[in-house]
């Protein structure tokens, strides 16, 4: 058993192969939490409005940091589904306008581009990105062919859900710039799994999770905006922010810092998580990431021999993330908002593994995934690729 | 003291008389929301596939019946200004058309219309509700003087947060029907402080915190509407609920009991929180709301005396939340995201009183507000008063 498993609450009698769908929190982010919200309950006046402003920005000076960014072009969000919907909500999208989105995207996201694109009178196009990837640039170039001259913004996640592929998002977003289409990078699992520059990486915005691969807890996590685009970044939720007359803070946090009451102990504990994890192996996050990769490509060629299936992209373009397609044409189960439908899900459970097993309907495939955090050790995934074996 | 402030984690040595901002959470139940997240923790994926929906709906339940509307109009949301801003970006507004909204209204929420009708070219118009209001019949001529053959919606709070009056909500909400206009009640206070049955209110839409006066952990908020409307209400954020194919549920709560993943432990624990609140007294809720209107009531003749002021409406009109105005005509100070600009209410912390002390722009005079709770006691207020006496 891995000796990191007593850091986590996880259930020992299953083989948790799924840390990129909710991530797991360790006991002591969890206490930090806790702590966070003793404080919060002694005194709550006193806490929402005397200390959460400068605890929320102790909390995003640590994550900015982590992340690359200037803290002024960060702000907190509930998850990265609804970063995606807080950009596509605020752009001034017109009738005839093109969203892009690629075939490997996130099927919540998709549908909020058709909504928020569906108001104004915008399209949504798909990128079509075909399988097996050979190397990253297949993926700019699949992008960019389907970039028009009505493309206003394209939505490229960083790491695939369905895939499990890392996709060369610098490259991207400096060819969408020079096209003069806005960038917004879904990077719900990029933040702990990758080292990430994003200021650096200038994309016009950048969504993301830290209940995954950074383990707070969940209801935490940032959209990033570059400079020029805060002025028009509005909340969903719009509050007491909008018409304040403050100026000792940015506009863009005084909106989305209150968006009405919330919990905000999972936020306030992020730099507790990213201090836990960079702990864990003497070489920090780094080796973390090496392991968590090391270990994730180690069981995707388990996966592969047990399916009799080819890689969907080369090893250097995977993270701590896998995803290996069933050869079977599968009937199309009808998109459903939990993996419930696929009855491969349902037997894996029975046998006491948790994995993704969906069905991907760009391929079309059932599509199994799974996740290497330090918690995992080999012989889950050995116990894993024998069992897919028998059942898939 | 009060016997039930051991029921309570707040803090002895200040005088809490501001319930009503956001709440204060029993022991037990902060007990219950630790059981849920450790169960959410020890299997994350297990958890939110599969034992969250049968969970969510042992809580809408509990709460549906609680507030008197069927478990198929009710949708939990993260606080009622969210609630309130869901409703206005899903209403199909158009040019011309017009929000109205009174000028006891809450700022957040004046802010939520004035933007979500502003991208549609509605415009906000405000009733004004003149103080003192002598009688209940007051309000709703006020607020009906003010509609017109473009008024498409009215966002009426059921208890006002800067003057702390109960507006009758049920005579307005039939008058609006009558004349065609929807109605949006913003009862976040009402949940827990007054009796309700909303499907025989029969509001269009109805939102509600249960953080305050339910005493749930924070997160914990409702959004209620008539089956008429279900079809056209959307959340902020879109998820996989927009293209699911399931019809095994309501669509409403596929859409929102899915929002991307968040933390729903304060949602789940609502039920814990009712049952507690329910047993302190031995009449249960309505015992309890008779006990702190009954404090209320005294606290504000204290007040009064104590300043110097009328009452703003008379006692019938107060369920545990009393304002007084003071008399000064305070220069405005600029409405900011916090109480922070009134200068009244940092003395007032300084003195170990916590209580709302802001400045109400349709007086415009600076308005003192104070809640009772079970934890609350008689000392309490006398203290309070005097330092007013002082102070103002």
């Amino acid at each position: 058993m891995s000796p990191f498993v007593a850091q986590w609450q996880l259930d020992p009698e299953v083989d948790f192969l799924n840390h990129g769908a909710f991530g797991a929190c360790p006991t002591a982010v969890l206490a930090e939490q806790d702590a966070w919200r003793a404080r919060l309950e002694r005194e709550p006046v006193r806490f929402m409005l005397n200390e959460l402003e400068p605890a929320l920005d102790r909390a995003r000076a640590a994550v900015a940091a982590f992340v690359g960014v200037e803290p002024r072009s960060l702000v907190f969000v509930g998850n990265a589904t609804a970063g995606v919907n807080t950009v596509l909500a605020s752009l001034p999208l017109r009738a005839g306008d093109e969203i892009l989105v690629t075939d490997h995207g996130y099927n919540a996201c998709n549908n909020a581009a058709r909504y928020w694109g569906g108001r104004a009178g915008a399209n949504v196009t798909v990128a079509e990105v075909p399988v097996p990837v050979r190397e990253p640039n297949d993926v700019v170039r699949a992008v960019l062919a389907a970039v028009t001259e009505r493309t206003r913004i394209a939505i490229v996640d960083h790491v695939t859900s369905p895939t499990g592929m890392v996709f060369p998002v610098a490259e991207i977003v400096a060819a969408l710039r020079e096209r003069g289409v806005l960038s917004l990078i879904d990077g719900a699992h990029a933040p702990g799994m990758l080292p990430l520059e994003l200021d650096a990486l200038g994309a016009d915005y950048y969504a993301a999770n830290l209940h995954k691969w950074c383990c707070t807890p969940k209801g935490c996590a940032i959209l990033v905006a570059r400079p020029e685009r805060h002025a028009t970044l509005r909340p969903l939720v719009i509050s007491h922010g909008a018409n304040t007359r403050r100026t000792d803070r940015p506009k863009l946090w005084l909106e989305f810092d209150w968006v009405g009451t919330i919990e905000p102990s999972a936020i306030l504990s992020a730099p507790r998580a990213l201090e836990l994890l960079a702990g864990l192996l003497p070489g920090g996050f780094p080796a973390l990431q090496a392991h968590n990769h090391e270990l994730v490509c180690y069981a995707r060629r388990l996966l592969l021999d047990a399916v009799g299936s080819e890689p969907l992209c080369p090893e250097s373009m995977l993270g701590s993330l896998a995803s290996v397609t069933l050869r079977d044409a599968a009937q199309a189960p009808g998109f459903e908002a939990s993996p419930f439908c696929e009855p491969l899900y349902a037997e894996l459970c029975a046998r006491r593994f948790q994995a993704l097993a969906t069905f991907w309907p760009a391929a079309p495939r059932r599509v199994v995934r799974v996740t290497a955090q330090l918690y995992n050790e080999r012989a889950q995934y050995q116990r894993f690729a024998a069992a897919l074996a028998e059942l898939a």
